[in-house]
């Protein structure tokens, strides 16, 4: 019988070439371009699990990813090495463990943290295309300060979710959100225990939507306090966003 | 007998697209694309001049050009709202004020600053490309410093310009090279009365080779002591370079 061990990577994505993380039809999503490193350099296919999927467009600093491999066949920098060697250079391999027993990239996470940047000037900086969410208008700083109050604990967050057709418990704990307020740039950090689909571009467009005076800091307590019956039905684009840390 | 009046604009540009800042027989220089918004915008051409070349993937946060236009045309606010609707959005103009009498923005410019980005580690981070200089091996610091103290001041630099084929005066004063290090990110700026033609790559690239062990830091005295008589012969690449200020 075949012996196997199992890879955790540190994975870090350009996400505008991409047609996101999840393996797609036209091959496009990381999750192939990995799949296609390892059929390439072992000859045969895997099976790699990420820690959560990224939509078309998004950042990561460090997305992880599991994948068994036969056992022994190279040294974890070989591994490294061998995979940038076969990636596209927008997706780098930056780290390559041996994964403890029983190790699932997805099912083990109990935590991770994204950053969404904001250009908020009435000019968006060229090299922030792709980088940012361009917001022109003013964003007032003590509504996004109030809407945060909100948000962070433990709370049903059904309302700041897209649907995919899954029943989920939509139950999640944010533990901080850290916002940075530059001259031209607003950096909000999430930290919780899981993420919703959509839910961190949700918090982020709706955060926004109150601090520019279009809704009352109120309407995120009526979307908190009666889950999934209203929608945010409002999502920050997607090129503002990065998976920076999962926790195991 | 038409009145003109003259424009001073500070403009920001990802230098990925583009043929570099000079007007190009194939038109995509940063100063064709600017001639055209203008040449759109009043119908007719104009003479648009920069305050320095930079050569093809080196950025700027903030280029300038004059520019003169028929007096009162449009308000300055107006105008730069006209020049960003017609300009590609990797090419920004960020501020639009009248110059005073007689200003040029190459003859008055009294000083300049710009910035070398390097990446170094092993592996160049995807959000990387285009942005930085990766530099996979080490590089030491106190060699950096060592080549830094002898490059700050008033040199005759003729060892560290590329020839263009103009007789010019090759004696320039550095106010100072700025040197930081984060864990990967070894960030230079360099601030000068003025650079020679790939000046502060060629001055960065000759650094790196200290800074790598394959020259020692005497290198750099030879080539001030006898200016031209040797070149530096490493230049490096423009996408770590962006022009940071211009000084009047």
């Amino acid at each position: 019988m075949e012996r196997f061990e199992r890879l955790k990577l540190t994975v870090a994505y350009d996400g505008r070439p991409f047609s996101g993380w999840q393996s797609q039809p036209n091959r496009n999503g990381i999750q192939d371009h990995m799949k296609l490193a390892f059929a390439e350099i072992l000859g045969r296919p895997v099976i790699l699990h990420g820690a959560g999927r990224t939509d078309a467009g998004v950042h990561a600093f460090a997305q992880v990813a599991h994948v068994d491999v036969p056992y022994g066949k190279y040294a974890l920098r070989t591994w490294t090495a061998a995979l940038n060697a076969h990636l596209p250079s927008e997706i780098r391999v930056l780290n390559c463990t041996r994964a403890r027993e029983g190790f699932h990239a997805q099912y083990s996470a109990v935590g991770k943290v994204y950053t969404y940047r904001i250009w908020n000037h009435p000019i968006h900086h060229p090299l922030e295309i792709g980088r940012s969410w361009h917001v022109a208008h003013p964003l007032d700083l003590d509504a996004f300060l109030a809407a945060r109050t909100l948000l962070v604990g433990t709370h049903d967050f059904a309302s700041f979710a897209a649907n995919r057709g899954v029943a989920e418990e939509t139950t999640r704990t944010i533990y901080y959100i850290q916002i940075k307020r530059g001259r031209e740039l607003l950096t909000l950090e999430f930290a919780a225990n899981g993420f919703l689909y959509r839910m961190v571009r949700m918090l982020t467009g709706s955060m926004a939507k109150v601090a520019s005076g279009r809704k009352p800091v109120d309407w995120i307590d009526q979307l908190l306090a009666e889950p999934g019956k209203q929608k945010a039905n409002t999502t920050a684009p997607p090129q503002g966003l990065y998976l920076l840390k999962v926790f195991y």
